[in-house]
């Protein structure tokens, strides 16, 4: 058997369980390195195979031990990862890292019933992926039922009770495979999945399965999916608008799914009108649907987790405001998420002709004019010494300790060691209700990000149309500085050897940014 | 002596105050019409010259007596209000009107000093708002320090005394004459001045003065200026920046303007941080510095006065944020504050060349790209019927009634009738903290206001690049469609006879809008 770190490793057996228990087959297999068990479950796969999957996530000799329907041990030997393959991407303070420690920026896209469509438009959409620039896709289990959505898909998830309600304890495997079918393709070309688990969406009754369904579905899913390296847990797609689940039926299946995914992958849940509590010890992140990019420092100071902005709206033109975002604006809000070292998701939602094929909901090809965009971003982001920490105006720095109210005002400013000529607007600035400073300095267009070791620093000035813009570097280090035209995509290198208070001419126009990356050789100002 | 209704009628007498009293002169005068007696105060003008400045707000015969001074009594016969004259704009609800009801939609222009600039200047500059689209202007009375704006004015409006402070117990009389000829050219094209009374920007004095000196200051210019009706008392321009004035000192100017006008002139002061508290008695409107737009509904709810958003941003390309937004974002704030029901003031800031003349500041020429397209909005909402209430969409709606937790939501629900449809949305969104629900419904991008009487119905697009929109019209009237491009200026009907739900084609473009107008005739749908 030929296994590879970060690479899943099967085992298949020929046996058949008990009616009944295909969702939930007696089938474990305990593999053990360097004196670390890792036990795992195995599922049916149909047609009298069994199968168990593993993830060494570690090189080295693995001792396995498999018991229940089938009994075996044996070794294995599990090389070092090949080329291309880092492992479960984890979140590290407010950032992604794979598990080798590359940083991963997440550059998403959404198409939520991508593998309930047709095998032809479901190539065509891995065919559009290949050359896109996502590396993260949201996507349903579940098939969707929604405007420009209704088609019905080929398979579904379960077998259906005599009595026609859905019985997850019978898997429709034809599904099960169909879908993995996809994942496999999916991550073949470096997209991670963030697979939502529940939607709202529906017309065919997931959406509002007992609980106890719930879970029998989860544990089939953890079984024969979480061995997967890139696969990520969305609890939901706006758990939020999910009518027949409760608060505590959430917290239910996010422990249920923390508890019975060996590998702890990144788990989240999203939100459409109030955001999930991200501080929940199971939650790895915060995926966020919202437009309010600027508050992305606030959330990460909250949670001290990774923001990804997981639904800003749309590029499109339909008649809903969540579709009907310009290019510009699209690569505009993944420039405000990026600098703050956040991540974003894209989606598309061109006005349909009669296929109803739109992007967001059912794949095919992009037409947008966002994703070149977003293509050069991600050239960026990717080149980046660090990744970034988001970065406060000298105002926006004032509303973190705003709410202070009277003679506290002083002992605030002595404590904040304020230069002289920021004291005055500070003052004013600490008068205001916190509510009404957040909301104030929420407002400020720019967005600013730093490596935390200042080897990059990051301005991005939005709609702002300046002539010319100032930038503070540190005064014992010497930076390219580079104008980035981030529309037509140009990139120009304006100052080299440059610190301290520097001034950049900029074009007068919307959408550009400032690059400085410190210069490697050492050099005093 | 000629004298129509809403003009300044003027009385002079030769008499010389005793020194140290020029600036509170002991000169009175009741003007008795109808039964009804208007007590006004006269002022040294310089040169022997005492005046008295009556403004009629009514026609007929009125019967004055002078005392103090000069000594005079006698009548004069005030012939009702000439074409073009409408009297003081005031405050009724949240819309302002002129005295004789026509309504009084303000589009406003900044021009802080432009009263303190060279003689060419000025002329230049009340050339350009000859034919700019503005019926309002922020300007100061004391010159202004700041960056691009260090020039010395010719006059200052006091003497100094021998100790070299500022006197305002002695006008300076040519300051006075100088600033009234600007006064009067903008208020005969049409412009009503919005008159800065302090302001922080300052390297003379003038915003350190002790508070006993302001209010001599106040009263002179009070017995001098009152009397015009195109004029509106601003407190401060950004009162919240000004360290010499506590709270209680604002409170005490407001007070004194209020006390010492016989006319109630709009009142109001400006914010740069905290806005005033515009439920204050002595307050008209609520001036307010703001990006937040879409907050406009809030506070004309909270205040249940005017709003008119007096600064939110410049169109230009300054290094400074609050100096460089776009033509584009220039004229789509004007359009979220136009048809939710707001006034809106439009600023200019190109980078300038040596002369360092910046509209903002100092006047000149407008080269914006902005102007011409507010125009085309005041041609809009000028032309319509009432003027417009905000108009919240469904979602936003809700964020008013949010902040009601648990069982009590049924309760809000059941009293609110909502349609089923919409309850499931709406325990979600109930169930947001009150902040996050405003902050979220904030970011809604379009704007909607319409007529109480439904007599107009506008759609702004904003952003969104929508290729149709819905509309929901009365089922008992029939309107005429125009579809808008903001920015193009093209104004197209597309629909005749609509009523009820219907679907509005757009060019899948931004800053698109939708005017839905009654057609006159009255007929079922």
């Amino acid at each position: 058997m030929k296994a590879y770190q970060y690479e899943t490793l099967e085992l298949v057996f020929e046996a058949r369980p008990e009616h009944g228990s295909e969702a939930a087959i007696d089938l474990a297999a305990e593999f053990t390195v360097n004196g670390r068990t890792h036990t795992v479950k195995g599922f049916y796969a149909g047609n009298g195979q069994c199968k168990l999957r593993f993830l060494p996530e570690e090189a080295g000799q693995y001792r396995y031990v498999v018991r229940g329907l089938a009994e075996e041990s044996g070794t294995v030997e599990v090389a070092p990862a090949r080329p291309g393959q880092h492992g479960i991407v984890r979140a590290q303070g407010i950032h992604f890292f794979y598990e080798d420690s590359t940083p991963y920026y997440g550059f998403g896209t959404t198409v939520y019933a991508l593998a309930h469509q047709s095998d032809e438009l479901m190539d065509e959409t891995i065919e559009t992926l290949r050359s896109a620039p996502f590396n993260k896709i949201r996507m349903c289990v579940f098939p969707k039922h929604y405007s420009y959505n209704s088609n019905e898909p080929k398979y579904y998830a379960f077998e259906k009770t005599e009595d026609g309600r859905w019985d997850p304890s019978h898997p429709c495997f034809a599904f099960w495979d169909a879908f993995e079918k996809r994942l496999n393709q999916l991550f073949e070309i470096g997209i991670e999945v963030d697979l939502i688990l529940f939607h709202p969406y529906d017309r065919w009754g997931f959406s509002s399965m007992p609980q106890k369904d719930n879970l029998i579905y989860l544990d089939y899913l953890l079984r024969r999916f979480a061995a997967y390296p890139k696969l990520w847990w969305s609890l939901a797609n706006e758990y939020d608008l999910c009518p027949a689940k409760s608060m505590e039926d959430w917290h239910e299946i996010e422990q249920f799914v923390a508890d019975h995914d060996p590998y702890h992958h990144l788990l989240s849940n999203h939100n459409c009108f109030m955001y999930y509590d991200a501080s929940r010890a199971n939650i790895s992140h915060m995926s966020w649907q919202t437009k309010q990019l600027s508050r992305i420092p606030e959330m990460q100071q909250k949670f001290g987790k990774p923001v990804s902005i997981d639904e800003c709206c749309y590029e499109g033109n339909l008649p809903d405001s969540w579709g009907a975002i310009s290019g510009e604006e699209m690569t505009a809000r993944f420039w405000r998420a990026m600098v703050r070292g956040a991540s974003c998701t894209h989606g598309e939602t061109f006005f349909p002709d009669e296929t109803e094929i739109v992007w967001w909901a059912r794949g095919g090809k992009l037409t947008g004019r966002s994703p070149e965009r977003i293509a050069f971003l991600r050239g960026i982001i990717e080149a980046l010494p660090a990744p970034l920490e988001p970065q406060l105006s000298g105002l926006q720095k004032l509303a973190q300790f705003i709410g202070v109210q009277g003679g506290e005002v002083e002992k605030v400013l002595g404590e904040q060691n304020v230069p002289e000529n920021m004291r005055f607007f500070m003052k004013s600035t600490l008068r205001m209700p916190r509510e009404e400073a957040e909301r104030f300095f929420a407002c400020e267009p720019e967005s600013f990000g730093r490596t935390a070791d200042d080897s990059a620093i990051l301005h991005y000035c939005d709609i702002l149309c300046s002539c010319r813009t100032r930038m503070e570097l540190p005064e014992n280090k010497k930076y390219t500085i580079d104008v980035i035209d981030t529309w037509n995509m140009t990139r120009e290198t304006v100052q080299t050897g440059a610190c301290g208070t520097i001034w950049v001419e900029l074009p007068s126009r919307p959408w550009m940014a400032v690059l400085a990356v410190e210069e490697k050789q050492n050099a005093d100002c």
